[in-house]
């Protein structure tokens, strides 16, 4: 091996990561600063950009390095990203030149396609798009190669490690904990009110309370910053610039206050990545089910604990409408974590999202096993929420059509979302055994809890797989029992049944 | 001519482009949003793609189109693009890789070295690094060629076409003209109280009074943006997407007030450019001195005029704090356009500031053309000024060290300045000829005055040079007489001598 091949190989790997930076400030600020005419244009300029980072990733200087390294390093670091650059350069070699361009082409015309249909409420017009961008991704799975079942090359760009095996294991045990928790939520005696948090909240109250809850995460506001947006996300150009975003509702301060959480725990992830691991591959999470985990850990085991507001009520309430003023904590506390099964997954509360997914699910599978085809989606769709939820869509723009992902080709990626709680679920036992979580949180001391993910999770970005991080910090593999059993307990405290 | 070739060519002028402006967007991040912590990184990713864009500017594949385009195109953009890549090829062709990659290096490092020794006012500090920044300067201009003063190489990167034969003859019309003028302003009876301006005058008002005045000039908030910095400056991302920014002085709103409308100048510039330049190198202004023709005619020749103050007065005021509710605007008018000999160019006044270019000009080119040297600098600044302007500096880091710009080796830039204020009043002679250009501003219709100069200027970008648009507009070359009868109208009118 000679030491300037693997300086090189780095040197490129900074290339792309720098491109990569380059289109993740354009697209923030597309999303938050641009003026609306330059639109057009800097949508050419991304694609000029895109288009590079794809070049390098399959080039054959790329090709070469891989070849020439392979077996033949011992830095760590320099290792794992060779795996990555190598499995990046495989799955796009695998797929014909052709067929790839007329994929790109596909997804940017099928998305606004979707737009317009949902819009409409029109899924017929849709439905020739959803059909060829089912059959590129059948046709993808089948060059990538896969074991069992198709829909696992699709699940393995997502969630490496986890098949429809995995999933067929938990989900379902997940699911009949869930509904049969939701029955017993349903005839529960006691429902919470969540009238009570209704009142206009002025969003200048809400984004300073936001930001002193961002704060006292650890998030650190001179390595990012706050903005607003339609659609919030957050965003790491590099881990000392990693920019949260959310969006203000004054009638409904959730939306904010949640929000800006859920994306500060994804946030507090790409900021505490390992430095030595900037202008690689390795500098971000390591999947999207465990970066969901931890915008989930701070949104719902943090934020919707009874302990947080026991320290940050009164906070809140220097902040909130008067109306706030003599509302009991318990009262606010039981109507933030109301469990009502509704049509839009966004919308969802913390117990049915994943009756949600599961639906997306088994839709996805069995399209792309080839036991559906699109036409059978609305239908199915609506089939599945009433036997799941219990509520049926009345149109396909609140049912089938409610989700962007699919008419982005993204198949395999909404099983993240659920495993991300299931993860969640399984960090916090752990954590609890390492340390007294809810008297940090009843003390207001989270960056006690920010320096635990840190340490097990955050710092490693992607030198570790998903599976691998879950098994050093737990000890164990994907187990459900963990969710059924947080839920449970908490539900039958706030539900009293 | 292969269609082909000119195809490909346009198409790697617009990848260029591309990387310009993701460039420019992390320079305007850099400053008015991002993180400090983010900065060392985003350095990095800044240097990638300059790289990137330097190495396209001179690739054997740019090189190949411009030998097979040359002289076989009929388009007449495409014909423009031709001779600006040529000219950028053959600029960089002609330094020897080596050497240009050690002036890279010695810019940078220079620039931090210029910085501290401003701060500890040590002119010995930097004095190595700026002898060697005219060394390679001298050097690239003999590579580059003239006909007759070396100077006039340099000169060629900021104003092609005007050359030391050219300034020569009329920079010293113009000092003469300034300083009798000068003389007569420092003794008249009638000497303007600039300390009415003062008064606390919060951010909230300035911003909303300057978003007032920038929507009324025409600027498209649709293609652009206001923001905050420290060193305010306009950037065009696209014709689309031309940004503003300014920075706020609580205690002196003219900070603010006229810098918006300065950049906002800029701005109109880079908004009204055709369309069909875009994702060229023709989609920007033509120069930088006819680029500061258009900042200083809308800062002095319209917001410092009194018909603007006629109908904007009460605007103002309107957003001014209460101690200006009962102060004259004849008494306003005539205390922003006090003329004061001052140290510092960026504070002088419209009278005083081309005086301050005069120094650095003649200092610039004597340095270059090999007369004097380095260790002169700040002997020769303090002399010229007080010669000049009848000011001496105390010390060099309010004389010689003042200005960034020969730190990151511009020499040749300074002239553009004074250039801008002879065009502008060159253009604000022929636009009376044109149009009642008083009546529209007492009328605060400003837009007229835009859409004249998109139509004489702004539309054409880089299709023509300087001095050819100074002919087609005024049909004359520079002529000094229209500068000086400007101001000398103005300050008799002022000061009443």
């Amino acid at each position: 091996m000679s030491q300037t091949t693997e300086q090189k190989f780095m040197a490129l790997l900074k290339e792309q990561a720098s491109y990569g930076e380059a289109i993740g400030l354009m697209a923030w600020d597309m999303r938050t600063k641009a003026p609306k005419k330059g639109i057009d244009n800097r949508s050419e300029v991304l694609g000029v950009l895109s288009q590079k980072v794809h070049e390098i990733q399959t080039s054959d200087e790329m090709k070469s390095y891989i070849d020439e390294l392979k077996g033949k390093v011992t830095n760590p670091v320099v290792q794992k990203s060779l795996e990555e650059a190598e499995e990046a350069y495989d799955k796009t070699a695998k797929i014909p030149t052709k067929e790839y361009r007329e994929y790109v082409t596909l997804q940017s015309k099928a998305e606004s396609m979707w737009a317009e249909a949902k819009e409409n409420n029109d899924f017929e017009s849709f439905r020739p798009y959803l059909e060829k961008l089912v059959e590129y991704n059948r046709r993808f799975a089948d060059y990538w190669g896969y074991e069992n079942h198709r829909y696992d090359a699709l699940l393995h760009n997502y969630e490496p490690g986890v098949t429809v095996e995995v999933i067929d294991r938990v989900f379902p045990q997940v699911r009949q904990a869930l509904t049969e928790l939701l029955g017993k939520i349903q005839s529960a005696p006691n429902q919470p009110d969540p009238s009570v948090l209704k009142g206009q909240f002025p969003k200048e109250m809400q984004e300073k309370f936001s930001l002193e809850i961002l704060k006292r995460m650890g998030y650190d506001f001179e390595a990012g910053r706050l903005d607003e947006t339609v659609h919030p996300f957050a965003i790491g150009l590099n881990m000392n610039d990693v920019r949260v975003t959310t969006k203000y509702d004054e009638s409904d301060f959730r939306t904010a206050v949640f929000g800006t959480i859920h994306e500060g725990g994804h946030a507090l992830y790409e900021q505490n990545i390992d430095p030595k691991l900037a202008f690689t591959p390795l500098a971000t999470g390591t999947s999207m089910g465990i970066h969901e985990s931890q915008s989930l850990f701070w949104e719902n085991f943090i934020s919707r604990n009874e302990a947080f507001w026991e320290n940050h009520y009164d906070l809140f309430k220097s902040f909130a409408p008067e109306s706030f003023k003599d509302l009991p904590m318990d009262d606010f506390y039981r109507a933030i974590n109301e469990v009502k099964p509704s049509l839009i997954r966004i919308e969802a509360d913390e117990l049915t999202y994943c009756l949600h997914i599961m639906v997306r699910y088994e839709l996805e599978k069995a399209l792309i096993g080839g036991e559906i085809e699109v036409k059978d989606l609305p239908q199915l769709w609506n089939e599945k929420m009433e036997e799941y939820l219990g509520v049926r869509p009345a149109n396909d723009a609140e049912g089938v059509l409610q989700d962007i992902h699919w008419s982005g080709g993204d198949f395999g990626y909404f099983p993240s979302y659920a495993l991300g709680y299931m993860y969640a679920a399984q960090f916090a036992y752990q954590m609890k055994n390492d340390l007294d979580i809810e008297a940090f949180i009843r003390a207001g001391d989270l960056e006690k809890i920010q320096q635990w993910l840190t340490k097990n999770i955050h710092q490693f970005g992607k030198m570790k797989k998903p599976l691998e991080i879950l098994n050093d910090v737990t000890g164990e593999g994907l187990n459900p029992d963990y969710i059924i059993q947080y839920l449970t307990e908490k539900y039958k405290k706030i539900y009293q049944f």
